[in-house]
């Protein structure tokens, strides 16, 4: 049996999200329809951040499947991209040790969250970003950041409905940035919980309209409590930037 | 009679152009559509570059129109983005003197034309941008601008159905440059022919992949012919980014 990686590149708009759900389209089950199709038999992939909400896109997101077929790797590719509706992409496979799982391998994954700073909504460039009018505070942000970051227990970040029962996670980068009426934030960590991004980055907005302050959003963290935390952000404006191994 | 200025952003994937037609949605309806509903008046339109093709795009498309009506311009400018859908944008509204008109007194049109250079699409990057696989050899693309740059006269960048009967143009800015994996042609010219803008970046195109040398695109210039020029590239990569009076 053979092992292949694939990195993935989708505009998560018209998805369900990443994983397989019944009467919903998923990228899993665009993807692994493909593949079967091409390689004439069952494939089943794992997705390094296979939970992700409906809307989220992916710059490159990792799946692996194990395969008896013999295919040439370029020509798979071609195949898939052919296959595949123009919102999926596959931008790279490999073969990789019989080992190796896109999830469970997965050391630190990245995720990148763009706000439109703007009075007004921009047709043509407030892609993929949720807009926000009043002009942030980035110098209130970059602080909230600083609390944010390193190991925590990050439960006051944590939806219901999540499986994970450690709600310890170690945010290793976190970063605000301002790129004209776009204000980035990319968020880098060993793993998220259930709407930890989209809660955070809500956090985050409410700092940097100065509606909550610094040491506000240092209690909530410590409160380890959901009830307290601003509302999450919208889930269009997300994309997986990168998953490391 | 007040005379009132309004500049559009606008996505116009889903618009069959500018100008108003029977049967079809398009930008001047809905906006004709909006403002007759605040105004409580019918209400008719001028566009500066009212002929556009149906799919082309918008950042600062300039229209007037005469009304009676003594309305304050931020709340008619709150009133039209509330109204409208939100692939089209009000950015500003002004009041201009009474002989103004947004297409007869246009001096130069600025369009850019977008081409995702690279081997492979990309969901998330190649937005309204035309997929050339093939890399395309900007200095020679350059040189063929140098030859367009000026006063000529353009049939054979004419597509057969247009109005105009000179077809005298003169193009004084065009600029081709790479950024990453995208290549951006912005042309300005006191005005373009039927489908002007995308033969010419057709050509362009061809000159890139080295499908048609400089010599030959001076010869098809010199020609008046449209039937010896490269096909016309799609309208989904095209956008009027700026009118000047």
């Amino acid at each position: 049996m053979r092992n292949l990686k694939l990195t993935l590149e989708y505009d998560g708009t018209h998805y369900f999200g990443f994983q397989r759900q019944p009467h919903h389209p998923t990228i899993q089950e665009a993807l692994e329809k493909a593949l079967s199709q091409l390689l004439s038999q069952k494939v089943k992939i794992a997705g390094a951040s296979s939970r992700t909400d409906s809307g989220v896109h992916a710059e490159a997101q990792v799946v692996n499947f194990h395969t008896s077929h013999p295919c040439d790797l370029r020509t798979l590719q071609k195949g898939l991209n052919a296959l595949l509706p123009p919102d999926i992409v596959v931008k790279d496979v490999r073969e990789v040790p019989p080992e190796f799982h896109a999830r469970y391998h997965a050391k630190w994954k990245t995720y990148e969250y763009r706000i439109w700073n703007h009075p007004l909504p921009s047709p043509l460039h407030a892609i993929r970003a949720h807009h926000v009018r009043h002009r942030l505070n980035l110098s209130a942000m970059r602080c909230a950041a600083r609390i944010l970051r390193g190991r925590h227990n990050f439960s006051s970040f944590c939806a219901a409905g999540g499986a994970a029962k450690n709600h310890v996670r170690h945010i290793r980068l976190l970063n605000i940035k301002r790129e004209g009426p776009l204000v980035l934030v990319r968020i880098q960590a060993n793993g998220f919980l259930y709407h930890m991004v989209r809660n955070i980055v809500g956090a985050l907005i409410e700092v940097g309209k100065e509606e909550l302050s610094v040491e506000e959003l240092k209690k909530i963290l410590k409160a380890k409590d959901r009830r307290l935390a601003p509302p999450t952000a919208p889930a269009g404006a997300l994309t997986l930037v990168a998953v490391s191994y």
